[in-house]
């Protein structure tokens, strides 16, 4: 019996949250930190999870007519210069590389690809006919903003997708830009189970170089608002800064309109935050990797019979399972590193269990557990499954409609402040309102301004101006 | 009738190759130049041949157990100098980032990932129980070693996968490594239809780090070698540079055996350079993003019939296809237009074709054209696609096969040379004797040693001292 040492999470998630959620990524094997300052490793399990909101996320798009295409991770600086919002914007966060361009000119890592791709635009639109273009790329991507590393949730380098279309109408473009927001919404609500408020980021948080940026804004158990997509209405910034026109069905030539978007492996981090426990890692069903795990207790001379209902099992269930046979380490020991792994359900199957041709059905979220007759455990476990999914999103969304608060004035605004709540407040949209705001409360920021809400009458909570629109504020990762 | 002008291909594949075969891929949109100099956008249309050979080699891979994961981009000086080989082979090719590691560190672009991986596998790998360990990952990779690029074949920026397994026993490893070897003749035979020769690479042309490099080498129609897939045994020398050791079945230390493996973008390079022709891109089927195209032929009030029977076969087909129902072109520029795309089949639908309830179907490389009734049509297809594969795999094997020469002294070696063909030599495999080699040949380098071939019984074709084996000699690129 080697390695029975049994390392489980040392720190709870409501005593140290950040100390809690490394603890959960290192050891369920998500991912590890690089030697690299700032960086990490998504190891294999971490990346599976990915993949499947890889798979899903791309299906969608590509449904709607976007496809994939790759550019280079090179960006010359003069491209920045073209659109001097963009370029202010990222300003701060550029890594560059040492060797120059043969030109002599300095270039950047992306940190976003609006600036070399719009330049391609410009060469391959001509007429109407060319639109709408529909590309996106899934990359890497590299802001250097941080020492620190928090894993998932902000490094020098992620991986993410970015969406970048050109349409004839400034109408299209919208309902366009609006379609990829839900398209966000339906991976991080269907896929992840985190709850997500969409809306509209304030000028002070909107895309540099965007007109409009709409959100998915997830709310963190240690009351922190986690912005987990944008997607960005450009209008036709870019179009005249690069030069893109297109000779319209009028015979004339026009600027298009244009919108990017982006989602990136930060919502892995969101998803360990929302639904992970004090015994590691809880995976939303949809994305795990594994969503059964078999696990034979053999006592004796049972082992064999107990091992063939095992295999009997694995055939039988409609999910992906796993049949932990491994030597040397017992069924307790295996409990605990599957629940550390965050694997949905597990089915515990002993000589009594052969006896009864039954297994005992465990619930890694409620730690439920019953026994399942073997002839209805496909059915159950698909069942459960689903339930999890439900009962996962759920939880969260009433943790998140209980942290919400109305206020209505500056006392009560700093009392959530102080109490890591979601605020909602009348707000006049100014820039330096805002970052007083931020200022003042040691971190309130504006998450967004929600969808479909009435437009207030009355007075911001802050400067006393008049109100523009009610918005939700929440400190921030 | 706007945008009829239909641009070809301008130049002859037999004239001037690098210029029929930039043409070839801009034209078909492949791919383009980008703004930065040595890279190159991948368009659409040639990602998704990418894709293909993604999702195919992707499944393979999975089924022997290897699993994806992601390591970062910036790998740290320090890192290349533990392994005094592997630093040396990549030196002139290593692009830096301009900022430095907080500690001071200058970091590189990975111009590939040995050295990344194997510092964490340092700290995963503890025991027997944690090998073998199978990990891959896709990603960009940076060898600053061109200006000028050429698309798909060299660049400053491409895309690849690479493969990094550590094993028990070197036995275990070797068979491994000539597996994935065999993954990738798959891959480029039985996907691209490019006949490809398995060998081991010299000495002078292994993997910096190796002590085996493998290889699949193509042999193009300009007379070039094109290397298009490595499997490189690294023994345990990075397990030792790197501190990697396992706790063995016998409860003491030992250092792991190691491979690593990659293919890369440049495989779409040899496909084109392989089967395209005068007429622009020709796709191997199994690649082809579209394996038909239908393209409706109206006259006068026939439209609507003939409309009809176009979307009647798109149902139908078995394969991905697409009705090319564009208005304002004319037949003829579309016909022009999907050859020029490399489409493998075009089925045209006219009145008569209505009358008689069958399509013209057209073959993309042989321009063979013949009616085939509606109720064959799928099947018909179907087969002609497989037959398309077979084709253009056994005219290139055949060409490949015309272009191989015995040459038993240096006299018909320099002929060979001059000539472009694929010298097949008897060689002493000495590194002094190979750089002679290439230089008083204008560039002739060993392509591989062949497996399976007879050790000879005689002296090296350049220096005259005792061969060691039979190696394959040519240009490359």
């Amino acid at each position: 019996m080697t390695k029975q040492v049994q390392i489980g999470i040392t720190t709870r998630k409501e005593d140290d949250m950040p100390e809690w959620y490394s603890q959960v990524i290192l050891k369920s094997e998500l991912a590890d930190y690089a030697p690299v300052k700032g960086c990490m490793v998504i190891r294999p399990y971490g990346y599976s999870v990915w993949q499947k909101v890889v798979n899903y996320l791309d299906a969608n798009i590509n449904r709607l007519g976007v496809k994939n295409a790759y550019f280079p991770m090179f960006i010359p600086e003069s491209f920045f210069q073209k659109e001097a919002e963009h370029a202010q914007g990222f300003k701060a966060e550029v890594a560059w590389v040492a060797t120059k361009d043969d030109n002599g000119e300095r270039l950047a890592l992306r940190p976003t690809s609006e600036t070399i791709i719009y330049d391609s635009y410009s060469r391959w639109i001509r007429s109407w006919r060319d639109l709408p273009l529909k590309i996106n790329q899934w990359c890497n991507i590299v802001r250097w903003e941080v020492k620190d590393v928090k894993m998932f949730l902000r490094s020098r380098e992620f991986l993410w997708q970015e969406g970048h279309c050109v349409y004839e109408t400034q109408e299209e473009c919208t309902k366009e830009t609006l379609q990829y927001l839900e398209e966000y919404r339906k991976v991080v609500e269907d896929l992840l189970a985190i709850p997500v408020i969409k809306g509209q980021k304030t000028e002070k948080e909107k895309f540099a170089g965007a007109i409009r940026t709409y959100t998915i804004e997830g709310f963190m158990p240690d009351g922190k608002a986690l912005q987990l997509g944008t997607s960005h209405e450009l209008s036709q910034g870019f179009g005249k800064s690069f030069g893109i026109t297109f000779l319209g069905r009028d015979e004339k030539p026009h600027i298009p309109w244009q919108n990017s978007w982006g989602l990136s492996t930060r919502v892995i981090g969101g998803m360990v935050l929302t639904h992970s426990d004090n015994k590691g890692l809880v995976l939303p069903p949809r994305v795990a990797p594994i969503k059964a795990v078999i696990v034979p207790i053999p006592i004796g001379d049972t082992s064999q019979r107990v091992l063939a209902l095992c295999c009997e099992i694995k055939e039988m269930l409609k999910v992906e399972c796993h049949l932990d046979d491994r030597e040397g380490y017992t069924p307790g020991w295996k409990f605990n590193d599957w629940e550390l792994k965050g694997v949905p359900i597990r089915l515990e199957v002993g000589p009594r269990d052969v006896e009864n041709r039954q297994a005992v059905l465990v619930i890694r979220d409620t730690g439920e557990k019953r026994a399942v007759p073997v002839n209805r455990l496909a059915d159950e476990v698909s069942q459960e499954l689903e339930r999890m999914h439900v009962r996962l999103l759920s939880n969260a969304k009433t943790r998140v409609e209980d942290s919400k608060v109305n206020v209505s004035n500056w006392t009560e605004f700093v009392k959530a402040a102080s109490e890591r709540k979601l605020a909602y407040a009348m707000f006049c949209g100014e820039i330096a309102c805002e970052e007083e705001i931020k200022e003042e409360t040691g971190g309130m920021t504006s998450r967004c301004i929600p969808f479909g809400h009435p437009k207030p009458g009355g007075k911001c909570v802050h400067c006393g101006k008049e109100a523009r629109y009610y918005a939700y504020f929440a400190k921030t990762y």
